[in-house]
């Protein structure tokens, strides 16, 4: 009987190993997700024209990478076709002015914006923006975000991938499916999590409790 | 000389049989693609209340499957936290009310709005319609489309698939990637077309003239 116990504890304790490393290797497999609607990162001179100079942006809210955050202040942004009001400002200000919108307010623009990593603007269309003190009419800067993944240097070294990388995801659910195309962008202080817009978010049924992985 | 001439003839149509007959098979697997946006389907008694007894629907297009069109109508379609202008009416008119809206509108709303496929209402939530002649409170009805592929009998044997199948589909393209959840509905008089709505298009940029593969 003495025997019995000890063999029952020992394979109770073995499945309890186990079930605790696979349930820890699906935690760590598992990607947050950060759902962008459309938005404006400004530099300093272009939020002077729009809300005159010295204006000091009021931060709404955090945003999950750090020091980035939603201000108060919005902008309209104006195309051939049509313009979209209340266009949220992300802070802080940017060495360039860069306009991030859906596929479908390119179409309500206008305007046909290629898809791009955030900062690659040369050759991007322009738009015009209007805010309560001016407006300005930039010459690039208008895209439509690529879809990707921020993670430190850490993150990537346990994810297999490395900054530049480009990756597929697989979203689960009644709408799952799999998005090509996804850059790493891997750095010392970036915030694990993968963006994407509302259009892809709800495509697949994405919410902000929801989780990607990586496949390869 | 004459033998090497002639076997070089036979080389030759060796390789166009087999280019043509690749060609032919990757055009044969090609699927096009239908995006719909939110719309809604009345019941003549619903159409009644909204738009007058004995109103006459305009047609404004046919869409790809035989007898389906686009009508002038418009209505507003309003939740508890907001409403929706200038919803298209789809005809001809259906048994009953059915309301097929976005992800996104699903928000605006505020109402979750279940994914189903067409005239499977059961157990989904109401809305309110509002018309020029009245309005009316459906008490189920409002659904956001599963994607599904219409074909006749005929595509659907091409294709290896049957009525009520599950398939994904794969999208080429710089934002492409595969939808799992689409449903195969074949019958007799169908065209073939793959029907996505605008969120899922513009997530991975698919427009009118793009082409999808199932993909098992």
């Amino acid at each position: 009987m003495d025997n019995h116990e000890a063999v029952l504890k020992l394979l109770l304790e073995a499945v309890q190993a186990n079930m605790s490393s696979t349930e820890k290797k699906e935690d760590a497999d598992e990607i947050p997700v950060g759902i962008s609607n459309r938005h404006v990162h400004l530099s300093q001179s272009d939020m002077n024209c729009l809300f005159g100079e010295g204006h000091q942006m009021a931060k709404m809210k955090d945003l999950s990478q750090p020091g980035q955050y939603a201000c108060k202040e919005t902008v309209t942004i104006c195309g051939s076709k049509g313009a979209i009001e209340k266009v949220r400002i992300l802070g802080p200000v940017r060495s360039k002015t860069q306009v991030e919108v859906l596929v479908g307010d390119s179409f309500k623009l206008g305007v046909v914006s290629p898809i791009r990593l955030s900062g690659d603007l040369h050759g991007t269309p322009g738009i015009t923006l209007v805010g309560p003190k001016g407006s300005i009419q930039i010459t690039e800067g208008l895209v439509v975000a690529q879809r990707h993944i921020h993670m430190n240097c850490e993150d990537a070294q346990r994810l297999g991938v490395h900054d530049g990388d480009i990756v597929s995801i697989e979203v689960n659910g009644a709408r799952g499916g799999i998005y090509n195309n996804v850059a790493i962008r891997a750095n010392d202080t970036s915030v694990l999590e993968c963006h994407v817009d509302t259009e892809e978010a709800n495509a697949m049924d994405i919410n902000s409790s929801s989780k990607i992985k990586i496949i390869k």
